[in-house]
């Protein structure tokens, strides 16, 4: 009969020693496939451990199928089919190195000044009020905390964002049409699956390159659509079949152009001419238009329900806050419920209340008017400093008074990579306005030697600094 | 000249009055297309009014696309297209508050006791813990908490699930190959644009319905393959031509069979003879096995780098912890790089903190042996109480060692539709296996009456009254 030695085992349950030993002996082939195993009863007094142990072992030797019963005969040995050899791959397990480091580098840690990623800077985040409020809601709202979170968000977030839309945007939606999300790129991909597989989506281009690059991956057709100074190019649209058009009319980025009343006009009437037309509404950055009223959003003047706005905190707040939301327009919402709210909301509801409290309270509203201040300052600084520097006499700064950054042309014989190679060996990164063009063209000369300068990153007191920075190719 | 009184009017800055006069006409067809506007100064001085109000307000009429100026002539009124007239829709207005009440219905509420939504009763977080290390997090952390996470997650994170792997699943990954997502639906769709859309995505039948749903929604081919006692039956797979299989071999749902080392050979097998198959092992719930060691995961015995491991803390912690993971073999992991990393992480990063420091604290351990126990003990009471009920005679019970539910086979002239509407009636909402397979079959006599009976829900004290509760209908 089988033996095994109890003695001078690890502090482990006998039952749990026994069945590492039988499973070696199959995996090694000591046990040959359907061996028949002692019974239950004679392989313990054999063992000298008790018949519990032995059948638990047995049980779990079962339950992983090492071994198998047949009825009042007993347990036998599986046949188990050997696994194939383990491919060592020099080169994966290289890649597996570089990947470790790409995941972990932040770009905006390797330059000393970052006009490329446009995100806000931290030290503005109110942390404190936000601390302050998250240990409110951990105190309050322990029962509420472990709920799972409707589908669309809690409800206190909604209507806070319906508010804050009504004063802000002019935008009135009941806190039903408000479904929220863990950022606007899974926004997106919601819509997808909301407006159809068989729809072709038009970006803008140039455009965020982000937008398309989504697009593509969730295996849609994606036209890109040339601008003019008024934003999206109605015939195009036409010509390339578009169903839905991602746009930013307020914002447009990298151009800054904002769209006027009569094209948003012309767009709501373009997706009201088909059925199935959709306009997707990327408002993304409009709290930080610096002068004038905001402009009224397509989803205001939007009566035949055709307009998805869409708008993020990640932006107006912190990268961490991966908080979205969509305003779907009524008939949309029916067909969501139908299709969609089987998903669970992505976003936990401890940030979700603490959020709907930010804004309740009003910290939101302050955040932003402090942030347009601030920004205001940057921007005036950043202004003064490009009149007194070299640049001053060979470029035109182009800005259509919306959102955080603008272009600036120069007049160089540098090709736009050169001028963006020097710029980095100088620890600054920029990029260019030909590089948001689908296609590059070196041959448009209008597209090039025109840099974007998003200063939503730079800190007051390094704006000098910066444009010192940005003269060095030309010196 | 156009006059405008500026008497009475609202406390707001004399430009906005202004310019909503102005554009009033605009819209009002007061102003025609093309009319020229005064010139600034003769404006101001007609209104009594500052230049730099009548400025201010042709700026933002001119912003938002309501007039247009023409170098050295002055500024005429756009070209406006009429809009569209509202469509009043009742019928969806009616929708729409129906979908309020829908989107606030927590299904659980509604019943004395619900043994259909598998989740874990609240009562049990270790909240005050949560709670602790929340705040440890806001305080020590502030700066990190305000950067963006990494694409695949913060490493404090990853190497805590990289060792909890480790230790409890005998899994050995480096934490960069764990990519986490606010919840596994997310992730699935991740998956999907990494393996791609021209794949043939198989899952289970019967099965956990959302996962092909989830596939459905984004428009890939998803087939449903039998299953025999161990588990997917790999004849099956290879006649519906699948590439990717989605399967829970340690704890299927709802049958409750665990797949044998055999069959999981079997099916690493077969993705291995054919390049492009993969295996998705959804091993959601594993923690919870009652009985013996856990079963070695597909992952852990595979050596061809053709499984993506995924697992959930949604269900171990909390509903409203909307945090996941997969394990990528390497190979994929550059795959995803490569097409995938331009998505932002979806969790933020605070929950990611707390998370992390939960597990390496040990918390989590602790927690899982606590509901272990917990779990256990409602396990046995319920089968002591089903034992000592009208039940007894007629049912068979029969569950194979995993998870948190048991099968409940019920000799009763009833059909599956009116045993669950009768459970309704009373407050208990159960569902029956029959109603997992993808298409019902009234016919196959074996699927039917087979009560299946989600425990984790229930608290010990309501054990009693469940099984009365389940009785009812064979009163």
């Amino acid at each position: 009969m089988l033996t095994y030695s109890f003695e001078d085992i690890k502090p482990e349950p006998l039952y749990l020693h026994l069945y590492k030993c039988i499973k070696n002996d199959i995996l090694n082939g000591v046990l040959l496939p359907k061996t028949k195993l002692p019974s239950k009863r004679s392989f313990a007094k054999n063992l000298g451990v008790s018949n519990i142990t032995v059948e638990n072992a047995y049980a779990q030797l079962q339950a992983e199928g090492y071994i198998y019963s047949v009825p009042k005969k007993g347990f036998y040995v599986t046949e188990i089919p050997k696994a194939v050899h383990k491919i060592k791959d020099q080169q994966t397990e290289k890649n597996i190195k570089k990947h470790i480091q790409n995941s972990y580098i932040d770009v905006s840690n390797q330059y000393e000044v970052d006009l490329v990623s446009n995100r806000t800077h931290t030290d503005n985040f109110p942390f404190s009020i936000w601390a302050k409020l998250m240990r409110e809601i951990i105190s309050e709202k322990s029962s509420e905390l472990m709920e799972k979170s409707p589908w669309g968000g809690i409800m206190e977030l909604r209507s806070a964002i319906s508010t804050h839309l009504k004063q802000f945007r002019n935008i009135e939606v009941e806190p039903e049409q408000i479904i929220t999300g863990a950022g606007t790129e899974y926004l997106y991909t919601l819509i997808i699956q909301l407006l159809g597989y068989n729809k072709i989506y038009a970006v803008e281009d140039p455009g965020y390159k982000k937008v398309a690059q989504i697009y593509k991956s969730n295996n849609v057709a994606c036209e890109y659509i040339p601008i003019d100074n008024s934003g999206i190019i109605i015939e195009e649209l036409e010509k390339h079949h578009a169903d839905i058009a991602h746009i930013s009319p307020s914002h447009h980025y990298p151009t800054g152009i904002v769209t006027p009343i009569s094209r948003r006009y012309e767009i709501l009437g373009w997706a009201s001419r088909e059925k199935g037309r959709y306009i997707i509404e990327d408002d993304y950055d409009s709290e930080f238009r610096l002068a004038g009223r905001p402009i009224p959003t397509l989803q205001s003047i939007d009566v035949m329900e055709c307009v998805i706005y869409i708008n993020t905190f990640t932006k107006s707040l912190a990268p961490t806050i991966r908080i979205s939301y969509m305003v779907l327009p009524k008939k949309l919402l029916e067909r969501f419920y139908d299709k969609l709210s089987f998903y669970s909301c992505t976003i936990s509801n401890f940030e979700q209340y603490t959020l709907a409290r930010f804004i309740k309270d009003g910290y939101f509203e302050k955040h932003i008017n402090r942030m347009r201040n601030y920004y205001k300052n940057v921007h005036n600084k950043l202004m003064k400093a490009i009149k007194n520097s070299k640049l001053a006499d060979i470029s035109t700064i182009s800005e259509e008074g919306s959102g955080l950054h603008f272009l600036l042309k120069i007049q160089t014989e540098l090709s736009d990579k050169e001028y963006i190679e020097i710029c980095r060996r100088n620890k600054i990164n920029v990029s260019c306005l030909s590089q948001y063009y689908n296609e590059d063209n070196d041959n448009n000369i209008d597209r090039q030697h025109i840099l974007i300068v998003n200063y939503s990153g730079i800190r007051l007191e390094d704006v000098s600094r910066t444009v010192e920075l940005l003269c060095r190719p030309i010196l």
